[in-house]
C-alpha cells in the first residue's frame, strides 16, 4: 500500500524547512522515492555569502522521453506561530483540512507529484521513458544554490529533459481554473534627474529637478502595449522617488526615481530597455539624467500551446470538469530557470492561503490534484 | 574730524561677530554713537534653546518724526579662511577695495548709516525730529532674539517710529540700481499622498501613491498669478519628494511632497492656503492625502510708493545718476518685522559678493552710499 498524499504532506510539514534549513524534508522525500525504485541524489550547492543548500534529483527509467516533476520543499517563515489554528509545523488535519506552512506552497504539491508518480509506476510500469524529480531547498530564498545549479548539475550528467510540470499552486479560486504556461519578464531601473541647487527665493538662478522629472515620469507611465495572445499588458510601476532635501528654502540638485517593469513577449530585455531609453531621452529634452537598468532581470517566456499543453488541459478538465485558463500572470517561480531546458507548465492547487498564517488545503483537494498529476502521466506516456 | 565709513567698517570687520557672537562689534558702534550724543542701549535678549543675543538701540533728538536706520552687525561664517585674498576679519584695503566678512552684508552699511547720521547732525543739527538706530546681532541666525524683540522692547518704551531705512545691500549690479520696497511672503507645506502597498507583479491589488501624486504635483505647479504692480509672479517650488522604498518589487504605501511658495500681494497667508487646499482637493479626487502648512510663514508686504519712497529715489538718483527700480524680489530680511511698526525701505550697496569668500566693497562705493544716506536724511528732515 503506497503512502497517501496527505500522509506525505504531513511528514514534510513536520520538518521545519524554512529556507535555508532542510531539517530532514528532503530525506523524507528521498526515502519514499528510493523505496519506489528511484535513483536519488542529494547534491549540496554552495556559494560565497549564502548558506549551503541541499537539493534532490531522482529518476526512474532509463529511456526517453524524460518527464520531470519540479518543486521545492523549503517554505517561508510561519509568521506569528501563536496565531495559527493548528501549529504551523504540526501537519494537523481538522475537519478534513490540513493546516501547516507549506501545505499549499508547496509541500502538498511535492507530495501529490510523488504519490502520482508512484501510483503511475505501480499501475502502468514505465515501458517507455523516465520520470524524474527536480526538488530544491532554495526557492523562497535567494535561489542561488537551488534550481539553477540543480539544472546545471543534471545537464552535466547528460540528463536531457523533455517536459516539465512544476507543481506550484497555480489555481486561483478552484482547483484547475488556471495553469501557468509562461511568465512576464521583470526589469528594474533607476533614473537620476539632475537640476541645479539654489534658493527658493531665486528660482531663476536654480533649476528644479523635480519639475524636470515630471514629464519623464509621465513618459515612463505611458502604455507599453495592449497585451498579447497569452499575456496581459506590460506594466511599469514607479517604486520610489527620492530627493531627500530637508531644507524648505532650498531647491534640490537631483531626484532619483526607481521603477520596475513586468513585461510580456512583446519585448525582449534588450528591446524593452531600448524603448524605455528612447522614451526617456525624448521626454527629457535638454534635462540631464542618467538611466540605468538592474543587471538582475528576467525575460518573459512562454510554453506555446501545443500537444503538451493539450495533455495538461485535458487532464485537469477530466478530473475537475474545468478547462484551465492558460495564464501568464503573477510573480516569478523556478519555471524561469527550467524553461531554458525544456517546456514547463505550472499546475497545482489553489493558492489563496499561501504565505499566510493558517496556510491550509483540504484533503479532498490534495487527493484531486494527485489524480490530475496521475492523469497527466498516463496521457503523456500513452501518447 | 568724524570717523570715516571705511575706518568704522574696518573696526567692525575686525570683531569676529559670526552669529551669535558679538565680540565687541556693538561696543565699537556704541562708542561712536555715544560720542556723537546718542542715547545708547544694549539690551540682551534670551530664549530657551537659543544663545543670548546683544542688540543696540540708539536715539538722538526728542521730537517727532523719528527716522530709523536699521541693520545688523552679525555675519555669516567666513567659509575657508585660507581662500581669502586678505584675512576674512582683517579689514584690509587693497587697491581701493576693502575685504572682509560683512564688508557688504552689512557692516559697511551700518558704518555708512552711522557716519551719514553723524555728518547730518554736524551739518544741520536736529531742529525737528529724531534719528534712531535699531541694530541686531541675530539677523543671519535664528532671528529669535534679534529685531523682533528689539522692536517690542522699543515699543514698550513708547518709541514710535515714523520711517525706516534698512541698510541691507539692495543694489544688484551698480549702486542704486534697486531699492527694495517690499517682499514676497513665504509659506512652506507638506503633502502626504496615500496609496496601498503591494507587489509590483500584482498592481491591481495595490494602489501606487506615486502615480496618484503626479496630477497633484501638476496642480501645485500651476500658475498662481501674473504678478502685481510691484511684485513678480508668485512661485511655488517643490523642494522634496520622498518615498524611501528600497525594494524594487514593492509598490510603496505613500509619498511625501515638500514645497515652498514665495507669493506676492495677490494673497494673504490665509487666501493662499485656501487656494492651494482647494486646488489639491480638486486634483486629488478620491486620492487620500494630508496637506499641512508650516506654522512659521511670512506674509507679503509693501511700502507703497509715496512721499517717503520719493525721497529715497531722489536721493539715490542725485548721488548715482540712477533712478532705482522699486523692487520686491529676493529673500527675506528684518524688514519683514519692521514693516509692522513703520514704512521701511531697503537701500544699500551692491550685493554681488555677500556671503562669499572675498566679500568686498570699494572705498568709493562705501563713500557713495554714505552720501546717499546723508541725502536721505537731509531731504527727510527738510520736508
Amino acid at each position: 500500500m503506497t503512502i497517501t498524499t496527505v500522509e506525505l504532506t504531513q511528514a514534510l510539514i513536520r520538518c521545519r524547512s524554512v529556507t535555508p534549513d532542510d531539517n530532514g524534508a528532503l530525506d523524507v522525500l528521498s526515502d519514499v522515492l528510493r523505496d519506489a525504485g528511484f535513483d536519488v541524489h542529494l547534491p549540496v550547492f554552495s556559494a560565497p555569502d549564502t548558506p549551503d543548500i541541499r537539493n534532490l534529483y531522482a529518476r526512474i527509467g532509463t529511456g526517453a522521453p524524460i518527464f520531470v516533476f519540479a518543486g521545492h520543499t523549503d517554505v517561508v517563515p510561519p509568521g506569528d506561530e501563536a496565531s495559527w489554528t493548528a501549529g504551523a509545523f504540526s501537519g494537523e488535519v481538522r475537519d478534513g483540512v490540513l493546516y501547516g506552512r507549506g501545505a499549499v506552497d508547496m509541500k502538498g504539491g511535492v507530495a501529490a507529484m510523488t504519490v502520482a508518480a508512484l501510483r503511475h509506476i505501480e499501475k502502468h510500469g514505465l515501458e517507455n521513458g523516465s520520470i524524474a524529480f527536480l526538488i530544491t531547498g532554495d526557492e523562497e530564498g535567494p535561489a542561488i544554490n537551488g534550481m539553477v545549479k540543480l539544472l546545471e548539475w543534471a545537464a552535466e550528467r547528460q540528463e536531457r529533459f523533455d517536459h516539465c510540470v512544476l507543481g506550484e499552486p497555480s489555481s486561483r479560486s478552484e482547483l484547475g481554473d488556471e495553469v501557468k504556461i509562461g511568465r512576464r519578464g521583470s526589469q528594474s531601473g533607476t533614473l537620476v534627474v539632475h537640476g541645479k541647487q539654489g534658493h527658493v527665493a531665486y528660482p531663476h538662478k536654480a533649476d528644479n529637478p523635480i519639475r524636470r522629472m515630471l514629464p519623464i515620469l509621465d513618459t515612463l507611465l505611458a502604455p507599453l502595449d495592449d497585451g498579447t495572445a497569452h499575456f496581459e499588458r506590460s506594466n511599469l510601476e514607479l517604486t520610489s522617488v527620492d530627493v531627500g532635501n530637508p531644507t524648505p528654502n532650498v531647491i534640490p540638485a537631483k531626484a532619483t526615481i526607481s521603477f520596475n517593469v513586468r513585461f510580456n513577449d512583446t519585448y525582449t530585455l534588450d528591446t524593452l530597455k531600448t524603448l524605455l531609453s528612447e522614451r526617456v531621452k525624448q521626454a527629457a529634452g535638454p534635462t540631464r539624467y542618467e538611466l540605468s537598468f538592474a543587471t538582475r532581470a528576467a525575460s518573459s517566456f512562454i510554453t506555446e500551446p501545443g500537444d503538451f499543453i493539450q495533455i495538461i488541459a485535458d487532464s485537469v478538465e477530466a478530473e475537475t470538469g474545468r478547462r484551465p485558463r492558460l495564464a501568464t500572470g503573477g510573480g516569478t517561480s523556478d519555471a524561469r530557470f527550467i524553461k531554458d531546458y525544456c517546456p514547463v507548465v505550472e499546475v497545482g492547487m489553489t493558492n489563496a492561503t499561501m504565505h499566510q498564517v493558517d496556510e491550509r488545503v483540504s484533503v479532498a483537494e490534495l487527493d484531486a490534484v494527485t489524480r490530475v498529476y496521475e492523469q497527466i502521466l498516463a496521457r503523456y506516456f500513452a501518447s
